[in-house]
Parts: structure tokens; C-alpha cells; sequence
């Protein structure tokens, strides 16, 4: 049965446990490792809703939907090509995405995040998903207008690396099949992106496999799925959702 | 007075404090915030020496040396361009740099680390050097053949961030006048580079200043300065070793 993860603060602890309707059902221990139910159930209400895991890195895919490849006129990569989310850019759910001072143009990216829950060397396709704990919801914002402004060297981790720049939460969803999930991003009530996870061109089994080829990933390190057609501009004082259906909704505010 | 730090394992404990010869005086607290001094000494022959810090994230700079770049017919770059290099690259001194499955090229950076000491975000160049704690000694290990064979995407992250890729230390020097270093590295006896680090095209107070514009740099981050000239590949079962005077030198196999 899926189960739906949250990690918050209360009365100035930080806790985690799972979400059913608004109810906490607060765990003790490793959320990655056999985490013990305690008796206390808390109203989502009354806490604080923070990142639900603290990764010691996320990892961004870059051109990962055919949709997006398409339009862009971009050929399918013959491996998973990524840049990495500087620590500093991870927010919490409903914190807000803070505008830097020049007025360069910020786009939001909806995604979907791999959680590791079983360190992972140089494992299998097969052996993958043995080392996912489950499915997060984010938001990859980037400064479009640093990326290609030096034709030397593409500015992909300064330009998705700014403060505030990486929300994702506020559930980590279990037992999902991922290929079924479509993601949604909303900018100020409009829907903006609509697009199906089964359109990726690496599959979570095959990102989990080749990334660990190269990088051990960690309990609650996070692969980005890569964004889809439908990205934009946010301007200031905007809201911005992400929601997959069976995981959560992801919401910001950008000022 | 420059003061040289380590970090390191004892009976079980991590511990730091400063080194005088072989003498470490013992210190307890935070070492980035007035670290209080004990009477415990010990012998750094008889400690497991660690990496010096637990950096939130090391900013990896690229096309910073005009030697390099005149030899590489690269123009002065008008910001500062770098990448992430991944915490599973992070390696102790001493310890092993573990050469991939593949048959591909990697090679040796030997370049020096800004060690920041005070959280850092907008700050003036004039204030720049008031959140510096120290510098260190780096080698910005990288498979050089994945770096371009994705003509639509230059693969820094990745090339830089395998596993063992980024040993660091063994020390933190404070204090230093950072214009007058010297970076030599030494594989298997042989000095490949001996670049002076006043040849930086960003100073470093314009590199703190100018990336926490964008990136809060917190206490134990590390921004590597970049590389010169000398760059070269290693085969298996060779010593690599980075060495800047006034501050000490990193020694690592490559197998």
C-alpha cells in the first residue's frame, strides 16, 4: 500500500511520519530504515511542513522527455546528462522563492524526484528500484537568462543553484508506479504543464542504474526527472503549484 | 599569526585542532566559530587524518588561470564559471582515488580552496576576505573523456563527481596572504605543475563576492580556484600529490 511521508517541525522538534487526509501518524528512528510508529497522531495543521528528506545531493536531468526533446529539436540522448542542485537552492513547501535583485527571466520547471532509500553503487536495472523509497514532487527553478550567456561554458549549475531555488515536497509517496503519473504545473491558477512521466526517455530503473554507476546515491538523495513542454516565466508576486496526482501538491510563492 | 588545522579521528572520535610540527594542541567546539583550546596534544601519527572540513558544497571554478587559458586559446571569462563537485567525490587525504571500470582518461587538477569561515551572501568584495576562514589543498580529480562526448551538453558535474574524485586537505591554513601561493603537483615524483596563484583572472575576494551574489557560502564551504597549466592523466597505481607551501600537501593513490 502506498504510504505518504511528511517531515515537519512541532513545538520546536523536527518529526516525520505518514500522512493520511490531515492526520500525522508521528514515526520515530530512520524514515529509509524501519521507522517505529509512535501513538501520537498530530493535525497537519498544527506543524510546520518542511522538505521531507535531506539529501546530500539532488541530481537534475536535462532533456529526459521526448515531448520537451522535440519541440527543442534536440536528438535522444545516448545517456542521462545532469547537472547537480546546489544545497543552498532547497526550500521548504510553502516557503517562498525569493527573486534575486537584477530582473533576469526566472521559469519554474515542474518534476518528478526519485528518493533514494537504499544506498546505491553501480546497481542493476533490474536490482533499481530495490533502492527507491518512493516519489517526490519539485520545482527546478532556473535563471533562463544565465544559462547560454557565455558560449564557452553553459552556466547550468549557477543558473539552477540560486538561494530558494529547489522546493520539493511536501509528501515522499511509496509503493507508486511512476510510469502511470502525469505532472502538473500551475502558475497562478493556470495549468502551464500536463505532460505523463511515461514519456521519459531514461526510465527511473535506468536513471537509478546509470547514475549509480558513476555516483553512489545515498538514503534520501534525489534524482529530478527532468522537466517537459510547458515551462515559463514566473513574474514577481506569482504562485506556483506542482501536483502529481498520487504523490502531492507542491506550492510556492515567488516574490 | 597563520594557524594550520586538521581534522581527525582518534580512539573512535572526530576531533580537530592545530598542528605544530607533528603536535596537534587539541580543540574542542566549532572550529569556525571560536574553537576553545584544551590541554589534550597529540601526535598526528598516532590519528587517522580526515578531510579538514564537511563543506555543504565545494564550487569547483573553471577557465580561472590566464597561463591555462592562453594555452587553450580560452578568452578572460567576464564571471566566474564553475560546477558542483558531488559529496560523493569528497576523499580524505591519503586515502585512495579509485580508478572507474571504464578504460577512460583521468586526470590530476591540483588547485587551491578557499575555505569559508562566516555564512556569506551579497558580500562587497571589500568585505569578501571577513568570511574567509583559510585555504586548502585540492585535487579536482576528472574523467576527461566524458567532459565533451555529449556535443549538446558539457558534462562537468559528472566528470568531476565520480566517487573519491575530490580529496582535499590535510590542512587549513588561516592568515595567509593568498596572492603569493604557489600550487605544485607531483605524480609519482614528478612535478607536472607549478603555477603561481597570482595569475587567477578572478581574485580570491572577487570569486566569495562575486558567487555569493547568487550562492550562500556556508562555514566549511569550499570554492576551488581552478587549475593552470600541467594538467595530466594517471595510471593506475600512481601517487598523486598536490603541495602550496605555507599551507601543506595532499597525498592520494590512484588504483
Amino acid at each position: 500500500m502506498s504510504q505518504r511521508w511528511v517531515r515537519f517541525s512541532h513545538a520546536g522538534n523536527t518529526q516525520f511520519g505518514t500522512l493520511e487526509g490531515d492526520n500525522i501518524q508521528v514515526h520515530t528512528g530512520d524514515m529509509f530504515n524501519n521507522p517505529v510508529k509512535t501513538d501520537t497522531v498530530l493535525n497537519i495543521n498544527d506543524v510546520k511542513v518542511l522538505m521531507p528528506a535531506q539529501p546530500t545531493k539532488i541530481i537534475a536531468m536535462w532533456n529526459n522527455f521526448h515531448a520537451l526533446a522535440k519541440k527543442l529539436n534536440l536528438a535522444d540522448p545516448a545517456e542521462p546528462l545532469y547537472l547537480i542542485k546546489a544545497p543552498n537552492s532547497y526550500l521548504n513547501p510553502g516557503e517562498t522563492i525569493e527573486k534575486p535583485p537584477t530582473d533576469e527571466k526566472i521559469v519554474f520547471e515542474g518534476e518528478l524526484g526519485i528518493v533514494i532509500g537504499k544506498t546505491a553503487k553501480r546497481v542493476s536495472e533490474a536490482d533499481a528500484l530495490n533502492h527507491v523509497f518512493g516519489y517526490t514532487v519539485a520545482n527546478d527553478v532556473t535563471v533562463a537568462d544565465i544559462l547560454f550567456r557565455d558560449s564557452s561554458f553553459p552556466q547550468w549549475v549557477r543558473a539552477k543553484g540560486l538561494d530558494t531555488f529547489c522546493p520539493f515536497g511536501p509528501v515522499i509517496a511509496t509503493d507508486l508506479d511512476p510510469t502511470i503519473l502525469v505532472v502538473k504545473t500551475i502558475l497562478n491558477g493556470d495549468v502551464r504543464q500536463d505532460y505523463p512521466i511515461s514519456d521519459m526517455r531514461f526510465s527511473v530503473q535506468q536513471l537509478v542504474s546509470l547514475i549509480s554507476a558513476d555516483m553512489t546515491l545515498y538514503p534520501g538523495d534525489i534524482i529530478l526527472c527532468g522537466t517537459s513542454v510547458g515551462v515559463g516565466s514566473m513574474k514577481p508576486n506569482s504562485t506556483i503549484e506542482v501536483e502529481i496526482a498520487g504523490i502531492g501538491k507542491l506550492t510556492n510563492s515567488f516574490k
